[in-house]
């Protein structure tokens, strides 16, 4: 049994107690929070779980294994960092840190010490996306061509990150997920609607190998809460709609078909191609106690997590170089 | 009575022809097309119109006033110039024609001649487009904040234009009618997926002075058909679903408030705002016949025409510029 | 080539106009209306077709093989026996008359003359009944147990008939087509809102022999357009949604499980079953071009046609029975 | 404070103990079930609240003042009785009970006692129905016409009631909450799909004295869930969709303008009158809780509450005659 300090009790906190606490390989010794109030919360919820405002005290405590952290971005890094100082495997809530450079450090940390690290990406750890996964590796899809999503609502304006750490991110984990290859460049664009906070929307665009291409777009001022992504293959074509309840994934049997003349390379005709629809049945189940299973056995089995830290790195090296382009307007950034 | 000539009986040259019939104010004298199969078409629905195979012939006819283009983009220039040379007005099929210089040849053309010069940009013309303008003119929506607009859908693939040219066009012609002010910059990214084709989906920003931006995804190549353009107001916003019956303008009384504390510039507080929504009517009737007659009321009264040649000339600029910012792989191009 | 008459230039005579006009194997030689100024819409669109205001006119014609009428449902029967009396085919618009006392006469007349008599009911002409049909045969939807249809919209009040007549109608003739088996008795309740007309909304109940049942709900008076058929079957489940512009059939793999224990038969548990769902691709086409290369072929080959005045009979038949059953609100009426 | 004792915790129990628990007037003494299963996730969960398998237990503590019963229906009646008999304000689950009889019997006992007697139906506590009781109350949309409703999914077969006792006694308690007005008759059909088990489809309608109708479709074995009121009233029209997240009432600005020509009464023209759409700002919040609170306020002030056992009567006499009218093929049954 796998016995978890959780540090934040705020947004995502109280998802991550409820997951540790109920599934059967972990535990939550403590939960840890500046607020006395939240604690609180917790006590009346859970009077079996211990409370604390000291972060020293869980850090010290000998019987605690792991430590999750779901505090605001800008604090990812040193309270990681720590736990990692302290002997105790980490998830950190997304994204890993706010820079490449803290990432490494982290990364180095957990590696020396041979501790689990792992970022709570969750996307990947859902029904949905694991049916996409599926399709595009049994070469349903065909070659993959596009990933467009429209990740929008009236949501939160956050004082220190921009609309791309905070929805941009999941896409970011997605496209990690199913594709087994690294964007070359970014370019991406947005504006901040208040003044003296940070940009509220933001397209990215990722320029990848091949003919693929990846666009998002995100934005905390839009009247409608849309969740919608498709991903265009060679032979089939995705639409993913995360607010569906029931039919998220549509797989359609539509494409083009190139001929190409005799007389000339340069003479291609493209026709469409269309054919059934369908809609795969999903198993309904929570992400968030697959996930805390996979942190689990990643600390059991000693191996890698699927959403490891490396990936991490490599989605915050993408939204590092996103903020770059955004405020050069759209000039692209590489990516190594 | 105006006594039209159409040139090119294609896709969008029977709408052209059907208008021009119908309308009170206008005939149409002769269609023009090298296609004989087609001209039978005409003759067959139109017995009291002539065709011809022959441009002169149109040209020469003096019965003629006015020539209406609706051929491959890249022969608009030529046939325009032509027309206005024998002294007809001309109403071109979007858009103007595939470069700035070639419109300032055209609009000069024009002028000295005292001749109308008119692109059928035909948005400007709907019912839901006219009402968000007077939503936008009587303040409804507060300062515009943002454009976003999805045009995807699975579209014939053209070969000597990029989707920018073919649908992303709308947009520009919607955003030329609906805000008095011209975009300072564009970046555009995009790809092809057929080799030695043109990019089959591109996404613009442009770039406003102040705190708006726009941006327009356009695609040939997705699975299902999206018009969906949201517009951003500080004080209400607007969801505008061209593929809906019915319900195409949707008005959303949600924004955000922004609470300045006293001890800091820096402390904001941003806050949700959600009221009603609500579907304005819009009665029903069809956009050209509404362009033919604008068309024609510019001719009789010697007036600018709503959709005239130099606004017709920016969205080409905007086009041009895209285009080449597209192959930058996003970096941003000013328009002057 | 067979050439026909159409009586009647109203609402859906221009529809049967255009189609025996396109169709390779029929013309239309006269059109017959009261209204000259409709006549002169016929003159304008086709001026090869002639045009007169008098019934005798087509009938005493030898030219004309057959009559097409498209007038008020209180004409079909007069007009229909005087064209059979002139030896002529008859399509009628649905109804094929307003009692079945008159359907009897129309049909006596039709088989002692050797005449084909065929009523226009258009949805069995559609692909997309005609796919749930192929669907039904083949075994895929198991057992029928229900169909359910809501068929409202803001639609025009009529005078002669109650709501049933007009569009209850259309899934009187679906059920003809889809199912080999007649309806026991029907019960049908329903309300006039404005005095002295016909009902505005109705409900029919049909109950069939074994565990299958018919639902229809029809409203003229409804604030949204809805055609949304419900299909249930023991295997699969069928969503028919004529306002889809794509997706109109949907096949869900949804059903229940019925577990019978050991112990008693009246123990049952039943479970859900949950699967895909699927969208068959559906060819575009016009059911009215069917329609009448169907009466073609049907007078061309001597034989008894899709729709033919049997089924329209047994049609109205199920209609008078709910007009009856409507006024003793919801008694069920048996059907023989 | 109110100290509640709540019987039975398999599917509703646990929302009434949540609510109970959390409301500030009211607090969970003890819960009761039969299952040592279910108990333990109470002790689980609210550490503080007492358990027991015994009835007797929660009657004979005197420190219990109201009973809230969430057992099966069939129960419903004796459980009430002795808790009445005991002294204890009742809540039932609904509906009050099988029969119009014991229905009674529970209204007597609770007036001779001066004890609170109340239904939980639940519908008329959400902002969506009260926000329709508002508009019809302002008049707003005039003289109702019509309620028509559908309520169906795949739904848990339910083995001692048909699917009437379980859907629609929704919609009977939303139709006493929204109109002052009691049904003259009930005309029912149905089909039972499962040998020996009740009817699991449904269709209901409900004559009103003057030109008002209703109709309530249900339905356990739906591919679909839908839950869709049309309500019609002479001046607007509302869509009531309880399965839309944000918009689930929504006002039309439509219906019909009925001219009487000068000559007779019998020629009317109806023509269609379509205006703006309105889907008003709903706040969130749980119905529930306001049940729980009317409860405790009925209590309190010894007042009737909205809920009260009056009403529930009414709806099952209403289900009691529509399930004799479904075993009569649609006869229509009075209602007094």
């Amino acid at each position: 049994m796998i016995k978890v300090g959780v540090i934040g009790y705020g947004y995502w906190g109280p998802n991550l107690v409820r997951n540790f606490h109920e599934a059967e390989s972990t535990s939550v010794g403590v939960v840890c929070d500046l607020d006395n109030e939240l604690l609180e919360k917790v006590q009346r919820r859970y009077p079996t779980i211990a409370t604390t405002t000291s972060l020293e005290q869980v850090l010290n405590d000998n019987s605690i294994n792991a430590v999750a952290i779901a505090t605001p971005i800008s604090t990812h890094f040193n309270l990681a960092l720590q736990a990692l100082q302290a002997n105790k495997h980490v998830l950190v809530e997304k994204p890993l840190a706010d820079n490449v450079a803290d990432c490494q450090v982290l990364i180095d940390e957990a590696r020396e010490r041979g501790l689990t690290l792992m970022v709570d990406h969750t996307f990947p750890y859902t029904e949905a996306v694991q049916k996409i996964k599926s399709l595009i590796d049994e070469g349903e899809l065909g070659d993959i061509l596009y990933y467009d999503s429209t990740r929008v609502n009236l949501g939160l304006f956050q004082s220190d990150v921009n609309v791309i750490w905070d929805l941009a991110v999941h896409d970011l984990s997605i496209l990690e997920y199913l594709l087994g290859v690294k964007p070359e460049a970014v370019s991406a664009t947005g504006i901040s609607h208040v003044e003296g906070n940070p940009e509220n929307m933001a397209y990215l665009t990722l320029h990848y190998p091949g003919k693929m291409i990846a666009h998002i777009h995100v934005n905390w001022l839009a009247p409608l809460k849309v969740r919608q992504c498709l991903i265009g293959g060679s032979e089939k074509m995705v639409v993913y709609d995360d607010t569906e309840v029931t039919e998220k994934v549509k797989v359609y049997d539509k494409g083009i078909t190139v001929d190409q003349s005799a007389d000339s390379i340069y003479e291609m005709r493209v026709g469409y191609r269309a054919g059934d629809m369908w809609v795969p049945h999903l198993h309904p189940g929570e992400a968030l106690a697959e996930m805390v299973g996979e942190f689990a056995r990643a600390i059991r089995e000693e191996d890698t997590p699927l959403t490891d830290a490396e990936s991490g790195m490599r989605i915050v090296r993408v939204m590092e170089a996103a903020t770059e382009s955004l405020r050069k307007n759209g000039e692209p950034i590489g990516l190594i």
